[in-house]
């Protein structure tokens, strides 16, 4: 019997070093305008899946993770042979990481949740959609 | 005497390290959706910005930077520091550089232009704007 708990999520960084598995079905995404986010993502907003830290298991090339220390106790992840940026990880939310959504295999399944930082936006990205849409972060 | 063609805009990686200066009018960006985009953004798309290399100055940190050549002839470049995507440039339009919008400092007076690759999108993004889309590359 396959329920949703067996499920198996498969990603990994452009160059093919990186290759991860995340366990179990997948939270929605969350989009974030934040300026650090934006940066690090050259994009609009990073798309981010919260997971347990255990339920993600790096098939190879853990050795290629580059971490960054954006804010204090906040780290994010890249593959340094490629750039891409694959998770976040901050000492507030022990045991939780962020998945970069974009870093998934596709079809993915993945589904979107709803915007945080929207105040942040990029004065280029309107966010014009239905989402729920919270000014910082969203509440927990 | 300020004309458009003398406006600079600055920007940079999340970690500060490499520093750019963009002379002239900024094109509109183009919102590329291929999965090797998808992937080095780790987002719904990149948000490139075409411009001619000789506009583009790094102020600071271009040792920093890293190239990972992810087709023949097509370079990607990010920060070594921090991860972030700066830009493109692939042997196919010598002399130009994509950069990647969410570097620029804010307000970046960037406008979007159309969206490229648009069947390529991720499972979990549908283009939802009136934007102009091209399934695959924009015609010259």
């Amino acid at each position: 019997m396959t329920s949703s708990s067996d499920t198996r999520h498969l990603g990994g960084c452009l160059c093919g070093q990186v290759r991860f598995a995340l366990k179990g079905p997948l939270a929605d995404i969350q989009l974030c305008h934040c300026s650090q986010c934006r940066r690090a993502q050259g994009s609009a907003f990073a798309a981010n899946i919260p997971a347990a830290e255990a339920d993600l298991e790096f098939v190879s090339g853990a050795q290629a993770l580059r971490l960054y220390e954006s804010s204090p106790g906040k780290v994010r992840a890249f593959c340094g042979r490629c750039g891409s940026p694959l998770f976040s990880q901050t000492t507030a939310r022990p045991g939780v990481v962020r998945l970069r959504a974009g870093t998934l295999d596709e079809p993915s399944g993945a589904k979107l949740g709803f915007h945080i930082f929207a105040d942040s936006h990029a004065d280029w990205w309107d966010i014009e959609d239905d989402l729920p849409r919270f000014s910082q972060r969203a509440p927990d």
